[in-house]
């Protein structure tokens, strides 16, 4: 029987043939997601019911329903990225589902994404720009990285590369992570505990995982005036109200977010222009799509014990 | 006597008051540009026309006329920045005007807004933060540097803080100049002609001395359908009207530029969005200005034989 794959992430192989090809190749069956968005529930069974063995995953709602409903011929779902919070994984077990991800190509992208908007906030690019598109010619002092203390909160995948592509211009890195072994440190990586870091630090950048709020009201109050932050992992690490009571009083400097508390973001941080935004768009990248798309194909044919 | 110095640029010690406070400290008495902008030669003229031992000068022509016209007491010039061509040096050293400049701080904040540009044209920064704060949710994918071919015309002080910059990045590394030592370059550095260069680079940055057109109609069709070009040098590097043909008809895919054929700029780049522009300021740091200002000041009294 012809095996039978649905691809949920309407982007899959929009860009580069590739990831398609190394799943047709091995003679499987496309089912398309006919929305061209991220599918709810009943939209992902839907896809769903017609039949299939494996499942290309983006961010659709993998629960328990969902998983039940398409058993016991989806034998595993293969995630395009690093995050499977939408997965419920004891329900896939379970059902014999496996579920495996793509950690590693995104993470060079993220890392990069997040210097970008850092040097973009501290260098006054935005403003610059659209100043000289609007016809002025004026110069303002930005802040270079050189002797700037940046917090990584969170010193995993991501938060080691952000260190190593800082390295060069000269800022001072402070990590904080409760799961990290401070053997692995180097020596001009300086462990500190989140008050302290908070309290010293110019730019903070998220990296960590969970969606528990770390930022709240008290810790916002402890970071340094006219300081940034960065938040390129989840919405709800940070509390939203804070954050732009802090950025509207002008406590901290600027923000740039590219994830949200909910998805399309409408919410205030729009209204604010030192606020830099992006859509969730941290792994979008030609390289990154690519090498993610495909290393989740071979996943998936690996887990269907087909031959890539 | 009490040493007369006067200040040309408007800017300084403006944000950070420890470059003035070299110059009080050794007893200077300072004459204070009027204008808040850069002088033209009647005005810098007439700055120096009260009669002054130094000047901490910025870019204002400093030709034959206006050293003369303040000499014999006018013994040193010094430059807040790097380039000095502004300066008539043939004149200087006849009339016994010792001049200096300060090229070591500006060359990384000069990187350091390179990349910032570069990030943020192949990430498409400017576009998707415009998007959402208008309301949108549009992903579009951009371009990582890891694997990029990255061409830096000119590998001096400038040109070798970008490459070491890009080095986590993960771009490929290329380089052009003439007067490079081959013995100093590492083994990710690879030293090309300027047309081999051009047609192999996904980008190209221009870090090289001088005000000749090394870009002309002929260098930009052989650079790749899709490329960026980043000028933080000199905007007589690059022909204009050419490069507006090559923008608009996408052969490239966008720009920056920090340096014009003209400033303060008003020319035909202002009306391409795929261009990123920045008024000359990419040494506008901080940490830039205090370093080179102080740096001047130093200068200065050093030249001046007084003690600071």
């Amino acid at each position: 029987m012809t095996l039978r794959v649905a691809l949920g992430p309407s982007s899959f192989a929009e860009k580069d043939p590739e990831p398609r090809l190394v799943l047709e190749r091995a003679g499987v069956e496309l089912v398309i997601n006919p929305h061209k968005r991220r599918l709810n529930e009943a939209e992902i069974i839907e896809l769903l019911a017609s039949g299939v063995d494996g499942l290309i995953a983006g961010l659709e709602p993998l629960n328990r329903r969902v998983l039940a409903s398409a058993a016991p011929r989806l034998r595993a779902v293969a995630r395009v990225g690093i995050g499977v919070t939408n997965v419920d994984f004891e329900a896939a077990r379970e059902l014999g589902i496996k579920v495996s991800s793509t950690p590693e190509p995104p993470a060079q992208a993220v890392a990069e994404l997040t210097i970008t908007a850092l040097l973009a906030l501290v260098r006054n690019l935005v403003p610059m720009n659209q100043g000289l598109h609007a016809g002025g010619w004026s110069k303002s002092i930005g802040t270079g990285l050189i002797g700037l203390n940046v917090l990584l909160i969170g010193y995993g995948r991501i938060g080691r590369r952000v260190g190593a592509m800082l390295r060069p211009f000269g800022a001072r890195l402070m990590v904080c992570d409760p799961f990290i072994d401070p053997a692995t440190l180097t020596e001009d990586e300086l462990l500190v505990g989140l008050n302290e870091g908070l309290a010293a630090a110019d730019a903070v950048s998220l990296h960590a995982a969970g969606t528990s709020c770390l930022l709240g009201r008290a810790e916002l109050a402890r970071m340094r005036p006219g300081a940034w932050l960065l938040n390129s992992a989840r919405g709800e690490l940070v509390d939203e109200t804070a954050l732009v009571e802090a950025l509207q009083s002008g406590h901290l400097a600027g923000a740039w977010f590219d994830a949200f508390w909910q998805e399309p973001y409408t919410g205030p941080l729009l209204g604010l222009e030192q606020v830099l935004l992006t859509p969730h768009a941290a792994t979008y990248t030609k390289q990154c799509r690519r090498a993610m798309e495909t290393e989740a194909a071979i996943n998936l044919l690996r887990d269907l014990n087909a031959n890539a």
